[in-house]
């Protein structure tokens, strides 16, 4: 069996993090690979289409707080009053069986995972340059200007606060930022912290 | 213009590390990748068949300890009364043109060069198991039962002392150790300390 990996991905927004995962799930597949990618937790309410288990885990305050004082959250927080967060024993489990444990999330989630696990890779994707984030959020033709400055003023941000990401890949094509995603997994297997056991003769 | 990178590659003796090299050097040129492979030089006696600046550089004594005392050298040692060492400037014109620039040498001059390039990569190729170094080295034929053992004590050596290699690549089928080596390139390109000027907008 291959060792578990879990990889952080984090990106601002327009960066085609969806895109850029969705194809690497599938190229992953035909290697064969065993993935998983963490599910979310939160209080909100379920919308029209949303699925249990697969959207979000769906739960109520009481008990993501319990989950919370047991430490079954890697990470957590609170948005317009409703919680939101990463539960551990799924990913544990995953990680445990041998498979490439996948987190789609922010900068600061993407922390605070990194602190529950040091052995945590850490990817952040960016487009080739800054300037496309704000052509493709104008491009999805959804939202409005201020609304789009004001993802660009947070996408600064997580530009500052990634320096102490392992790894960035840059989704110039979407192949070439799965490339290159690809080999970040296959050379982390080797990393010596990973392997040194094979040292011991 | 890609960034170069610099990767040491070292292994025991029957690891297999000349096969995997140009199995590698011949993947790296059908990927479009320029690729330096460092050449050694020393002071002995030029055998027939050997080529100048091929085989390694051939020079005297005084100038390699000039060299080595204007600090041109990345490394060296002493064998046989003949000096072998890392001439620098190839390796650092190679770098500087943005290219792969290969080391294939013992875990001692590794060490030297990282010391001298703190951001070289180090990888320590092995078969999947120690006891196939010995199969490997008796299947040779060439070597005595005494010379055998001489170099495994060397290998149980090296094991020990790759523990700061940043990398274990196994070779358990030739191809599958040059992904793994194509993987650490493409990934060591991605890491944050060669890519951190893209997050300066």
């Amino acid at each position: 069996m291959k060792p578990g990996i879990k990889l952080i991905i984090s990106g601002p927004s327009g960066a085609g993090k969806g895109t850029v995962i969705n194809r690497m799930l599938k190229r992953l597949a035909e290697l064969g690979e065993e993935v998983y990618l963490s599910i979310s937790m939160t209080t909100r309410y379920m919308r029209e289409g949303e699925v249990d288990g697969v959207s979000y885990y769906f739960t109520d305050k009481p008990s993501f707080e319990r989950l919370l004082e047991e430490k079954g959250l890697l990470e957590h927080n609170c948005y317009n009053g409703e919680y939101y967060g990463t539960p551990a024993a799924p990913a544990e489990e995953a990680f445990a069986a041998g498979k490439i444990v996948l987190f789609d999330i922010d900068i600061n989630g993407g922390r605070q995972i990194r602190e529950r696990y040091s052995d945590a890779v850490t990817a952040f994707l960016i487009p080739p340059e800054f300037s496309l984030l704000e052509e493709r959020l104008k491009g999805r033709g959804t939202e409005t200007e201020d609304k789009i400055r004001h993802r660009l003023e947070i996408a600064r941000g997580e530009y500052a606060a990634a320096a102490d990401y392992d790894y960035v890949v840059v989704n110039d094509t979407i192949d070439d930022a799965v490339d290159e995603l690809l080999s970040i997994i296959a050379a982390e297997r080797c990393r010596m912290s990973r392997r040194e056991k094979l040292l011991r003769i």
